[in-house]
């Protein structure tokens, strides 16, 4: 379709210039930083800003607010001059520190650091899996309040790299399959990447990749042309599926170095910025910006914005006192869930694998609470990580782990609780994604099934063995990995009442549910779950399915007058934050001290006094029946307990 | 274009349902194993290797076989059948043992256990990138050997789930730019996953993508129409693009649960194996095959690779002397690198970033070794892992690390030394793929750059804290961190050396060049950069950029009378490898034993008596200058010779 092309309004120009050069008084004030897309794009920011996004400057964090990503994070320069040019309550001595420690305007974006900023981006194509998550999360939230309180847009602005970064296709793929019609993609289509000219890299047709997966595309083959992008803008609010705009830019417009990739990482030489300011006419003064133009943007979004707002207040009046205090939680990320209803039932057998325990829980979970949302990578009927009478809440995410991370903290970000689920070998497919939920704090609940060399015969692809200190060594996550039905229970319990970024390792055996496990113990990481009778002869430290064969190998010393104390530690994290004299309480100074648990011996040197203490796995596994396995590294009873009783006479 | 429907020959029908009868018998023996594939996939694999695939059973790594990568590695059982049939040494007793310890038939394809298994599979999506990896090293080496010694073609059978992984949507995207027309991917089409219909997470158009990314692309809309399959494997074989071959299939063809995902991942009962076997009119005695049926298709495939190979033996007798010696050098993986030739000139300044001095050596080595190939995800600028005179030698992955992974492990397969590289912070994005190189024992060498809180301005998402000990951990992957140019070159030697996977961890900034360290000491992981003076009050372990940090330390501990020991441990994977005697020579019991390392503390407590003694970095990084990054975080002279000291008294 042609589109006629309009004039340019001059004060809109002027805007846009006024961006742009600020963005680059920023980086070179800073020394650091992108200029390339910030005077590439800074139409494009402009006409989402000045003409469509939603936004209350007064209230960065409004629950029915339009969510921009840059998922291009590192024009965060771009970002932040729009943000203070809108209102937001960032100040030019902010945009002066740009880069520098301690700033409210750090190198990309951070969420919850920097007003109006809706996620942390930076590493390529998650941006695009947030946003996707962002509008499933609207899609829901929209079923459960009336009145279209929350019918807000997701906007995402993306370059060539994050498109080719394969979790946006992921990520675009389901939101194909789903129709997210309220999702809009930006796409700053400039034909360059770091290592040069794009085609030497990258030459798909997009718009018949976005034909292929479900989506509206539509080009803007002049980027300057703001007209065209508004229309485009326009069409894509109104489409019944999601839009992606390709919009053709030129990285770093004006520079000596236009069209190149000299312009994308570094700051520009000052005679550069001096020509590029001259050309825009305006005044090379650092951080001085026309008053006019800041006027006239504050006047068309603030005046579209309090309209909204109005009339958004009015939808949220005519709520239930119910429904509002619902929306207030929500808001407030303070929904408190019942705790005392994670009530379980021990199966009569006494036995049951913990992932099984698992799915019980998460659907008791989800009768109380109707926040938590989720689903698997495909494997939810072995992950049992599926909400059996919610089905509005499960999201079949398909084989993509990676999406499904990304997805998850875009609906973390709403204020929702979001669970992914796959094995736990996979959970290297979304170690990216997990990275950037604890940067953020996100509340996402790992489910990871299938843990170590018991997984069996399906052999080392799938048995993971360095999984667990990959997750435990990653700043701010928990990680739980529950020995029976009771520690689930008690993980479970823990997480709902932390609100922190957590894994729960779960296994596919049946196991017998101990009598000597306790639900309240686990918030605390760790206790003692068998006494020793007299004396401290040993200690020994284990954890999930191992603990049981701890049990044995205690009761083999025992027998031969080695008097042991047995701990359970389900989350090395949560006992680490304990105060001393707890943790003495438990784990007293004593050479003798072993563990005992099918992983990399990584996580447990702290522990120990002597790597021979540890009963542990630092090679992949093999494909058997799990018992044989178990038996070829070593994790039985007789070996064990020979070795431990060699080791402290 | 329509394919007229021809008969298809009762003996080739026979075949295939002995193939898929055979799988079968090894599921339901194993008590494990997935079905669905076998009888669902079996005319595609059978048509491939009846009529297609050039192999030599005798001569399992023939330099020149066609490879064949199961992409959808579950479906091991049928591929066994298959190798098995067509007289690889594999015997009906290894068929018994499927999936039980010590087979040489484990529960996912496993490359160097099993003949006629050219990968190791089973994660999803990664068998694609491993093809587009042959298929690059193909092209690569066809240029290098004359007449058509190396031209052999790559195939794939690949699932839904591994399309929808975005790992093969980044490997296909670059493949399709490349127009790399020797690789056929089969698509076993079944609309079925695990967790039920397709379309309940994926409805991608498979023809629009294919064409969006340049590929070309076939349908056979009947999966037992053999004619068709090979009518389309014919046409992709004469394609100038790579191309997706989508067959329709039923995914447990003939069992009674056909058809939906109860037949994906489990045994089948007795009485459905019965009715399959009666329905297939082949008798139900498990492990018998029909004499007639492999008689034909071993005829088939021995009458046309035996010719194949004997056209090869006089291409290979046309080649030059020097030319047949490379050929081999290639075939045994034992080409002989100079390692002398890894000469290395300190630039005037004595200052080098180590990124910088990476990218002399490998350009050094590329000079000396033809069998070097390898590039960077888009940010070879920035990391130096680039051939500047070798264009032919260079891959422009694009910003797609995790098809880059998959890559290196199909050009290592191939007997190439492929090197990858990227900042280490997007490690993660091809963690699953570094984990396949270990498993697979490829030499497969990691250039991650931009180490630590010290990339400064970028921010925690840029800075890596996390990831050394994620690599760390892996098994059968040495990890090297070289504190300046002349560790870099020990570690490049070593590397060549040892030919087993590696990842070598570099540094942003401009570094010192010391005095003190050594090039020839960094293959035993880790050496005395500095005796004590008398007496050893305390060592000091530490690594990369860090070690000059370690030295000031030093001298102003020393100065207040306290003697120090610094111990430079470039790799903790060769230190711990080497012998009691040196260990300890290195590092003797000793209670001050303190680190020092910009990186998780889990790496380094198996090294300490106490964690105050770890000056190590757990939480996220921040963004700022990195002088004062590095003071926000304690790495500052002061503090630690403060604290060391405090420490010791």
């Amino acid at each position: 379709m042609l589109i006629k092309k309009k004039e340019i309004n001059p004060l809109d120009k002027k805007v846009i210039d006024n961006i742009r050069g600020l963005g680059l008084d920023m980086i070179n004030e800073a020394k650091s930083g992108h200029p390339g897309i910030v005077l590439g794009a800074a139409p494009i920011i402009y006409s989402l800003y000045a003409n469509h996004l939603r936004f209350d400057v007064n209230n960065p964090n409004w629950i029915n607010r339009d969510r921009f990503v840059l998922s291009a994070g590192h024009g965060s320069a771009l970002l932040y001059s729009i943000l203070h040019m809108v209102g937001f309550d960032i100040k030019l001595d902010d945009l002066k520190e740009f880069r520098q420690i301690d700033s409210i305007t750090p190198g990309h974006p951070e969420v919850s650091l920097t007003p109006g900023v809706d996620a942390s981006t930076g590493p390529l194509g998650q941006g695009i899996a947030n946003a996707v998550g962002m509008a499933i999360g609207q899609r829901y939230l929209s079923e459960m309040f009336k009145n279209n309180v929350i019918d807000f847009n997701t906007y995402v602005l993306c370059g060539d790299g994050d498109l080719m970064e394969g979790i946006s296709y992921e990520a675009m793929s389901l939101a194909g399959n789903l129709k997210l019609n309220k999702l809009i993609v930006l796409y700053d289509s400039n034909d360059v990447t770091l290592d040069g000219n794009l085609n030497i890299s990258f030459s798909d047709n997009i718009k018949l990749r976005m034909e292929s997966i479900n989506w509206n595309y539509i080009l803007v083959s002049d980027g300057e042309d703001i007209n065209s992008i508004n229309d485009a803008l326009i069409r894509a609010k109104s489409s019944d599926l999601p839009t992606l705009i390709e919009v053709k830019t030129s990285i770093g417009k004006y520079s000596k170095n236009e069209g190149t990739s000299l312009v994308h990482g570094s700051p520009l030489e000052e005679d550069d910025i001096k020509q590029i300011k001259e050309k825009m006419n305006i005044r090379d003064i650092p951080f001085q910006i026309s008053g006019e133009a800041i006027d006239y943007l504050r006047e068309t979004t603030s005046s579209r914005n309090d309209k909204e707002i109005s009339i958004w207040m009015e939808k949220v009046t005519a709520l239930t006192e119910e429904e509002r205090e619902l929306l207030n939680q929500l808001n407030t990320s303070k929904a408190p869930i019942k705790l005392k209803d994670l009530y379980y039932e021990i199966p009569d057998s006494n036995m049951e694998s913990t992932r099984v325990t698992s799915g019980k829980i998460l659907n008791a979970i989800a009768d109380s609470y109707p926040f938590i949302i989720g689903g698997s990578a495909d494997v939810s009927k072995s992950t049992n990580a599926k909400l059996i009478n919610y089905p509005n809440r499960n999201i079949n995410f398909g084989v993509r782990e990676h999406a499904m991370g990304g997805i998850a903290n875009g609906l973390a970000l709403l204020g929702l609780t979001p669970f992914v689920s796959t094995f736990l070998s996979f959970s290297d497919y979304l170690k990216p994604s997990i990275r950037m939920a604890c940067m953020m704090n996100l509340p996402v609940i790992y489910v990871f099934t299938h843990d170590s060399i018991t997984v069996g015969e399906d052999g080392p692809t799938h048995q993971p063995v360095e999984q667990l200190i990959a997750l435990r060594s990653i700043p701010n996550l928990d990680v739980y990995r529950p020995a029976d039905a009771n520690e689930v229970l008690g993980s479970y319990k823990t997480i709902f009442e932390t609100r922190k970024p957590s894994a729960i390792i779960l296994g596919r055996n049946k196991v017998e549910i101990l009598d000597s496990t306790k639900v309240n113990e686990v918030k605390n990481g760790a206790y003692i779950l068998k006494e020793e009778n007299k004396r401290i002869d040993c200690i020994i430290i284990s954890s999930g399915e191992e603990l049981a064969l701890a049990l044995e190998v205690s009761s083999k010393l025992q027998e031969k007058g080695i008097d042991v104390r047995i701990v359970s530690m389900p989350s090395i994290e949560r006992f680490e934050q304990m105060d001393d004299d707890y943790i003495n309480s438990i784990l007293p100074e004593n050479e003798n001290t072993f563990v005992i648990e099918a992983s990399s011996s990584y996580s447990w040197y702290k522990f120990v006094k002597d790597k021979n203490h540890l009963f542990t796995i630092d090679t992949f596994g093999t494909s058997g029946n799990y018992k044989d396995v178990l038996e070829k590294y070593n994790f039985t009873t007789k070996y064990i307990e020979n070795k431990i009783e060699e080791l402290i006479k």
